[in-house]
């Protein structure tokens, strides 16, 4: 099993890019686990140590993928 | 069954997306359709239509989303 995590800030582009992508992973394959920073700000450097330089974002097997552009990791940060 | 198109363009981060993302999403929701613009140029209409600004890219269910940036369209289809 495979382990896709999805960073996201509760923006309106995160949960679009969560009610599509979040949910359409094979659940054969992957344990997906959703982060909102909101809610999990230390969760905010391992993020940033994957790749991660916008939200929202995939990392899938220590690959970060960007989906769309919701606000930088800068923008996480300074709304903390 | 759901319809998921990946547009790309053969660039190294489509491919890396195309790996990652086309495998990844559930078989028993989603018919995935991958369209390399190299191979039908005549697809890029559509994808535009979709909202398509850059690739690699998923419209599912008439929404796009583009995962990390590989090329504009306008690069897209300036080779041709």
């Amino acid at each position: 099993m495979q382990k896709a995590t999805f960073y996201h800030a509760g923006c309106s582009v995160c949960l679009s890019a969560e009610h599509q992508f979040a949910a359409a992973l094979d659940p054969s394959k992957f344990t997906v686990e959703v982060v909102n920073f909101a809610d999990a700000p230390q969760r905010i450097a391992e993020a940033e140590k994957a790749g991660v330089v916008s939200v929202p974002a995939f990392v899938i097997n220590g690959a970060a993928f960007h989906i769309n552009f919701g606000a930088s990791m800068a923008d996480v940060k300074g709304s903390k």
